[in-house]
């Protein structure tokens, strides 16, 4: 099953995807047609997660290109651009795929937006290996692991195989996860929703658990690391991930648990030099105020629902990618993140 | 208005509560003629908060022995004790009660049980003020404050006026409150519901927040202290309170921002001497896993649901109750709070 897929038609073909917002009840994947179609179901969270942001921007600049005219496709290509303004893969997505279409038409667009799904599958498989790796050497001596993790960054999130919780399903596929833990991750639910149901689905033994609660289960121990996934990565490590996972790194660094973060190179951003950088999207009080239409609050109540946090990189015990290993510096002539882009050795980079 | 209270009748009287569980789509009052009742309305919260388990306690005591046999008020009172079992107000009110009633028969009882009511009362209007001061000398030069909350603190869960709320209230009633920032309080959304209900009422201006987005918020700036509630404080100053607040005080920690725990002495429990003693109510799955009867998580998934968590000393900027302000020993001859009893004074305690 895939998160995000591309239907071959007579024409062009067209985007399906699975609803994110009608599960675990209910199994509905989506086809979309329009490139109004993907922006509305971006916006409402039908489809999310950094990695699937990006391979449903590609799939929605081939879709344009290939059924609108040009100036239509123009401000249709740029409403998507702009629909999550967090993520960096959406709009480097579009961006991408924009210029292959200028230098080849739209076959080579629609090319580009294949390979890019293809690419994301390859990439969550390397991540899932290398983070497996790096645990067991974090972790030494112990056979099976408790993680805890944070809103949804598995299948759902990508298009195959997650990115943090790709590592927690590579984990229990070789029989050494002990049990995840799930904080909820409020205001969306995306950890007790779409989180849950995928670790439900691949038989994996967990828990939710209230976000505020990740603090102190942590410091009673028993859980041996913590995994996130990213929104986007400055150059300098500092990480935009869903709200609550800067609460979570405070929380880890304090229980001396390992926190890391599972993210393709896709999600380094090197034109942003830090976390202060990156515009974090608020999306508003209902969600916040009501659950399911019944309202929580009293009437008139406001509220404010930053949808991402930064966790600074010094907080951060590894960033793992599908080509390398970061570790925060911690020596005045270590190489940002950013500034060793894919293929560059850098002096805080382990090739694997 | 008052959260509890207790009316006179023919008999001895009954006690009368409002049902938190209502609000804030209605304000209901519950007549409390039985122990049974009693225990029923603190397990399903529609009584809760630490000095409103106390006079509730109290109460329910002189309710006993003023109408049961003994033998079955005995068995009565034992449930009431252990109805919720890490709020140490509530054992120790029915203790305190129990002797009275020992020494003086059901007269005795009820007079107590009232004026730990009245106690309670003025303790709250002591709190508010010493924490007003406390602020003017933490946060110099700032005319008006933005202040954080966990929880629900207010009249609500004492008698007639809050604790940590009591503070903010105090705030807006002398024109030096900015803002009030609530975080939610998940699972049960004490926050939302009801802290938000009572800072309605009072007409000072607030924002709901979920719980996750505290770290960050605080991360920004903008926040000129934190208040929380205690459910029991050990003798080393640790602090058990509503889920939540542990992630809280690393988050203040971190931005460099006091927090405060404001709780009547009643709250210190000199026998139990740090916070790895005091006993953690877990709440079972179904709190976490649906949501006004709507299933969030797949079927069949599990939870861990710790009500509350613990706070060390050390992540305290200061305790204040209504007798004295104690701030964590920084020197190693500091007397540890539970040492300083109520009117015995203490290296680190300022009477005021």
């Amino acid at each position: 099953m895939r998160a995000i897929d591309w239907v071959a038609g007579p024409r062009i073909g067209h985007i399906r995807l699975i609803d994110q917002t009608r599960l675990p009840g209910s199994l509905v994947e989506l086809e979309i047609h329009t490139v109004d179609q993907l922006v509305d179901a971006i916006r409402r969270l039908a489809v999310r997660g950094a990695p699937a942001l990006g391979v449903a921007g590609a799939m929605g600049v081939a879709l344009a290109v290939g059924t609108m005219p040009e100036s239509s496709a123009r401000q249709a290509i740029e409403r998507l651009r702009v629909a999550r303004p967090t993520a960096v893969n959406l709009a480097a997505a579009v961006d991408r795929t924009l210029e292959a279409f200028r230098a080849g038409g739209p076959g080579d667009a629609l090319a580009t937006a294949l390979r890019m799904r293809d690419d994301d599958i390859a990439a969550c498989r390397s991540m899932a290996r290398r983070g497996v790796e790096l645990l067991g050497e974090l972790c030494p001596g112990r056979a099976r692991l408790t993680m805890m993790t944070i809103c949804n960054t598995g299948m759902l999130a990508a298009v195959e195989h997650g990115t943090a919780l790709g590592v927690v399903e590579q984990l229990h596929v070789e029989g050494r996860l002990d049990r995840a833990l799930v904080c909820e991750t409020r205001p969306l639910l995306q950890g007790a929703r779409l989180t849950a149901w995928e670790l439900d689905r691949m038989g994996a033994p967990f828990d939710v658990l209230v976000d505020s609660a990740a603090a102190s289960t942590l410091a009673r121990g028993g859980v041996d690391a913590v995994v996130v996934g990213a929104d986007r990565i400055a150059a300098n490590g500092d990480t935009a991930n869903k709200i609550g996972t800067f609460a979570l790194s405070l929380a880890a660094a304090h229980a001396g648990v390992p926190f890391l973060v599972v993210a393709p190179e896709t999600t380094v951003d090197p034109g942003t030099p830090t976390g202060g950088h990156i515009p974090i999207e608020d999306r508003g009080a209902v969600e916040v105020c009501s659950f399911h239409g019944v309202r929580t609050t009293p009437d008139g109540a406001t509220a404010i629902n930053p949808a991402f946090d930064v966790t600074p990189a010094d907080l951060i015990t590894a960033i793992v990618t599908d080509r390398r290993i970061v570790r925060p510096p911690d020596s005045p002539g270590a190489v940002p993140v950013g500034a060793a882009v894919p293929g560059i050795g850098a002096l805080d980079e382990e090739e694997a």
